[in-house]
């Protein structure tokens, strides 16, 4: 009997706001494995931001996700068949296997992974590409000294949550900005953060002043928007401001910076990044990630959605700031 | 018989745009000397785009030029008595002595300068702050390599045409961006600069993409405004912002980004930089700018206006571009 994969393919490029129906479901035979081939079988598929802009054909850093094939994406699940020397049917895998039930792979990109003292799907979480990004972004970018008081936009969100609670042990004062009371309580109560301030309640910048009183020496971008205008604001002589993703940008419209002056008056260093050019500071993160998340030192939390039929739904939720901690599809 | 000092005072703060009425002409008589102090008859003042920052009281780097005291600036002169053992009647001094016809100093901040093979104009221009400013953000910021792109902006001025000339040298392609056809060819065919684009002309976008068919790898941001951010929508990945002048934001008007997600797109690294915060550069990069004039390697043009009394009224020109290089008020 033939196996069935199921797989979402780019069916058409958003015009503005990503709709379903720029996306296809469909069920292809599985093919047998040749020499060399190793087969997954995905457990969970990480759902992410950057994805948005493969998306689109604009000018980019990366290629834009071909229409017609495979959605791009993040997986982790376990081997179920190989013919690939380094590959036993049984092993945990992180890979960019795509928005589909089964990977094929020859093993470039894999990565075996030790499921016993970490969840599988931290791997595509805390000890993963967004736990990277937040460590790469505040270490290196913003590189906070104690004392001083660091914002992060989507602040209970997969990069934000590692944000904030690496900043507090570096000493520093950690403030979120997340959308709902329900988030900031979250990221306070379960996070540890100093303070968090709910941008829907419509008071962003007294907000800000009262929970960053000193002013804002670090800022990581993950909205971008009227938050990066806002915060822009209250930067403090030498702010760094690290540009992790700009949600509210990729649909095209202009973002009204009412204080541009700032960048000269304030002295701000601004640098946008994308975390897998920097494949040199992984593996020591993931090193003091995993450590930190195995300790129970590093908490998270996860949206997760049953089943590859909703990953659409659920990745246009996560656009528009629905879900509450790393996004998830659930695969088996 | 006591001689009379010229001085001009910031008589009010401005309510948007500069205007005359912001200045105040008084004539105050000179006091005698006490010992260590030296007396200066200022030939020249310098009119900089950074005053108009000053003269505000919104958060900045420095503090607000008080009202009714004589305004800030710098200035080239002479020696006229001294009761200070390093300083001796006939010397030549640089010194940040304020828009008035005569300077009394305890030496703090005065330096002396050779006038022999270098105009005592330079020392406010190519060999002064400007000269110093073009140096540190193109270096230190941009950063630039052969065979890139390097755009600046307000480019036959002050700045702007030491950025392009030392661009040239470091085997880039310098673009310029100015106002009016007669700066465009004053760039190009006087300072080399490879193409110079008038912002005036209405097409910017396209005439910066014939100017820099490559894209744009550094850009050198003299004004803000929109030519920020059409340049930014043409840079490349990896691209350097120096931000060093904002003048169409002191006003206080916001500026609309039209393509915000460039700054993640293309990695991008924006800095602002005040350049008397690195005083450390000051001297390597004066002995070299000093070279390059002494040699005529480098070519700068001033404007000059005669007279302290027409000293506003060339500052409001300079804020609103009427200036076609340094622009210097002479006092003597």
């Amino acid at each position: 009997m033939t196996q069935v994969n199921r797989q979402i393919l780019l069916a058409s490029r958003p015009q503005g706001t990503v709709t379903p129906d720029n996306f296809k479901l469909i069920e292809t035979p599985l093919s047998s494995l040749v020499d060399g081939q190793v087969r997954i079988r995905n457990h969970y598929l990480s759902l992410d931001p950057y994805m948005r802009g493969r998306m689109s054909d604009a000018k980019s850093y990366a290629a834009p996700q071909p229409l017609n094939e495979v959605m791009i994406g993040a997986t982790v699940g376990e081997v179920v068949e190989s013919r690939h020397a380094q590959f036993a049917i049984g092993d945990k895998v992180v890979g960019m296997l795509g928005w589909q039930e089964f990977g094929t792979s020859d093993g470039d990109g894999l990565r075996k992974v030790d499921d016993s003292l970490i969840p599988l799907s931290a791997y595509l979480g805390a000890v993963g590409m967004p736990g990277v990004t937040a460590w790469y972004g505040l270490n290196t970018i913003i590189a906070p000294k104690a004392g001083e008081t660091v914002v992060v936009s989507a602040a209970s969100g997969a990069v934000g949550s590692v944000v904030g609670q690496l900043a507090k042990r570096a000493g520093c004062r950690a403030v979120g900005i997340a959308g709902g009371l329900e988030k900031c309580r979250y990221v306070v109560e379960s996070l540890g953060f100093d303070a968090c301030i709910d941008y829907k309640a419509g008071n962003l910048s007294q907000d800000l002043k009262a929970a960053a009183p000193d002013g804002v020496d670090g800022y990581f971008e993950n909205v971008g928007g009227e938050v990066l205008d806002v915060t822009l604001a209250q930067m403090n002589a030498f702010g760094r401001i690290a540009v992790c993703g700009m949600i509210a940008g990729y649909d095209g419209q202009p973002l009204p910076l009412k204080h541009p002056a700032m960048f000269l008056t304030q002295r701000l260093l601004v640098r946008g990044f994308i975390v897998s050019e920097h494949m040199d500071v992984w593996p020591e993160a993931l090193k003091q990630l995993g450590t930190l998340v195995a300790q129970k030192d590093l908490r998270f939390r996860e949206s997760i959605v049953q089943g590859l039929e909703y990953a659409p739904e659920a990745f246009i939720g996560l656009l528009a700031g629905q879900n509450f901690g790393k996004q998830l599809v659930r695969l088996i």
